[in-house]
């Protein structure tokens, strides 16, 4: 599953650069021992003061992330629809997505650079919040715009209407996701390789609302149907549009695989055990 | 438990006078057959442009709420430490606490007029936010004031530390608000007469966060503990303080009890078939 | 999706012929009008003291069940590896997997016989049970073989080590046994089409134990780790084997489908509605 | 809430004397040093080889528990309705009634002994199975006699009637059984001092089966409606009857208090933490 030893690695890091602090330096040590080079893009250049290489992050071999999960999702959404791989090691909380640990750094990147990785394609989604298409990489979250108040949602999924439901919002959530704010709203764990998507609320008022699991070529469509608060969508955490009262937004299990590269032991079931195993 | 024949009643209704139109009206021909005389503070008198009586409210023999749950909470906040009982005519959504249908208007007043009704206590929660002191009929809310940021909360019951949990929240619920947001996000339901509050937390991102019900005597203490994320502290579903990270907020069954009015049948259990039976 | 008009019909019914009533009767009527012909084996034949066919029922165009989910997942058990889709008139209590409604009955039989019908492809799961292989339509379940003892139960999935757990027993489901005994247990929904199995426990005594939804090409493996009670392994609801102490199961998605007949209009989400929703 | 210096100690061992090995050798030296004597009934004394003492265990301040949470329930079931407080050190497995860990055996009891422990009231449940009464310590369990069989149970409580369910079984717990199989089912955590019990059902095969937590004065009654399927009570975990179908079990909070010897420190949160903790 390895595509052979890494020469080119583009090079992504955390937006604060005191977060990933030294490790830049560790970094170059590394890869100037594997003969590997290191692409920088532009904002990245400008952070680290480093010059901006001749080539372009996308002829890249592959993503090096040093950074936390946001930063993991950030650059898998950036390099969806190229052949380049994403890899992490952890600087941040949870870093279910990252593949090495902060503590095996040097040695966990020497056997990456070896080729010694593989490479995982994850089920994305496709959505539309207004006019506009997106795909999450993790999710899309629509949710009351005003703290402390609930929203009545309809919904409808595959052609079927399933009423209106009063909530904090809805997730819609892809198997790499299902792990995240999906799981904190008592969401199924989708272990990686499956290709559907969850759909799970958030703190529904109602017992209708048992989690569902959706095959692709089912579309969920959201309405906002709350004459007096707006809701807000979320793609992998970020805001990307509101809904006044009768929008709607739309997500279907998507075409597009994000790839995520990893060392052969530190599988879905680790990575599980290890965030939340007893 | 009736206390005799009603001689006096304040009117307390919902805050858009369109919401319960003209039922002031019918209110006021049921009262006249029965002798009952109608009192309005300034601020319902103003709105209903009806002259405020002589006596105030506060003479009323019982407290009678034309709206939802909404206006029921303010109601029976108000006449916390007064004998006065409020009884609830429903024109919101869900109507938990109230004892009338709409549809059953005339019928359901003229028998409380005639002092066939019951008076439950419920139990309070004592509420502290910064340097305030509240009472909370339903519910204490501790929730991220950044729509789609989970925040970190410390928090420990009964001077035990829990340590701190990555979530969205936590609801401190009464019985009486057991069945609101507390039930919204997983809480057990507490009957009517139970001295308890329910602590539930909103989308934690662990395992180890099951409801847990505590009785008088344990302080419920939370603390912010998000270095960037502010949260907002709600009671009964009002904004009432902001929690800058480090700040805390606690909450334990209170002393005092709020007083609701109802017709004899409609007990709790009644209510929760209503609301979420099948 | 339909296959043309039915020239064969084979007919399976609950195992008390009470329970079918007049049934078989008011069936000849419309197949005899729409020109198909009825196929009995042996046992159907003496049930119903009817001369058995020269033609077997594995010469069907479609299979027929007169009963509720426990004869359709009989007969769908029987049928997989032919061709032959089985088709479900409700005479049962849920009736989640049968596609008529005991009270259309002529209506909706005469439109299957004209060939107005879909067949959905159902996952099925390969379980070993000690040296037997089997095959389940809807699930494996092991469960302590003593009322009212707890069971140890160690397990691992896809090669991955999950410890060991105290528990009444584990589910391993299908998309179509997901809202049947994984549906009980707090198990997630899988909408039928989607190629992975549920596996959830049941009355786990641990906050480790969210339920998972696992790919192909992931087994299951559990142990019997209880030194004093044996388990039990139930398939599609039927006792098939027992775990003695240190004795494993073994589930993983099955290579064959069942497939299931249903009118075009009665698709996963309006089963789903009519059998849970509000 | 100590009552003075331990003069003598009834002891009650876990039903295989090899569990607890040469434990009672080294709870004489600590007794000894202490001046405390220790009382045997007839079937200790004969498992254990030792002389009955003259005085009968209904005499000693304390019961002293060697074992797990089994012994502990069965000793605290026997001392109902004295005044005589059970502590246990735990030689079982989860030991959350138990006080003192067996690593800490001799210091902790050395402390006992000289007094220093607090006892906490525990409430329980008169409990009716056919024509005869009981009290539970933990829980009332009604479950289905035949494995992998769903029952119908109908319920009431308070009087209302809550319709009917497909189920496994019911529990109904008091606060010490609420981390017991009531845990194990998703009920919730009634911290000890709550004068309620928790009303949780097991495996149902519904949406409209939230845990209910239920006052004094609130009756609960279960009825078998399953024709052909018989249910078992179990009352603390001991099979105490069979519910033909149509017959029921009733369970309300009890008057009678178990009483609970534990040192100051080990709090109902400190077991919780222990147990369940992160």
């Amino acid at each position: 599953m390895g595509s052979g030893a890494v020469k080119r690695a583009a090079v992504i890091t955390h937006g604060r650069p005191e977060t990933i602090g030294p490790a830049l330096d560790r970094l170059r040590v590394v890869a100037d021992g594997a003969g590997v080079e290191l692409l920088f893009d532009e904002a990245e250049a400008t952070k680290h003061r480093v010059e901006p290489e001749g080539k372009g992050p996308e002829d890249a071999d592959l993503a090096l992330v040093l950074g936390g999960d946001g930063t993991m999702l950030r650059a898998l959404g950036r390099y969806l629809g190229s052949d380049v791989p994403v890899l992490g090691v952890n600087f941040g909380r949870v870093g279910f997505l990252s593949s090495i640990a902060r503590s095996g750094f040097e040695q966990g990147l020497a056997r990456v650079f070896a080729g010694e990785y593989h490479v995982v394609e994850l089920t994305t989604l496709e959505v539309e919040v207004g006019a506009e298409k997106r795909v999450a990489v993790n999710d899309l979250v629509v949710t009351s715009s005003i703290v402390g108040r609930m929203i009545q949602l309809e919904w409808a999924i595959g052609g079927e209407a399933f009423g209106r439901l009063g909530c904090d919002g809805v997730v819609c959530s892809t198997p790499s996701g299902s792990t995240g704010y999906n799981f904190s709203n008592g969401g199924p764990v989708l272990v990686w390789g499956i290709d559907a998507m969850a759909v799970t609320f958030v703190a529904p008022h109602s017992l209708n609302a048992r989690p569902l699991v959706v095959p692709p070529g089912s579309d969920l469509i959201v309405w906002n149907r709350t004459p007096d608060v707006p809701a807000t969508a979320l793609v992998d955490g970020h805001p990307v549009g509101h809904l006044p009262p009768d929008d709607r937004a739309c997500a279907r299990v998507g075409r597009q695989r994000s790839l995520l590269a990893t060392l052969p032991e530190v599988t879905f079931f680790s990575r599980y055990s290890r965030a939340f195993g007893s």
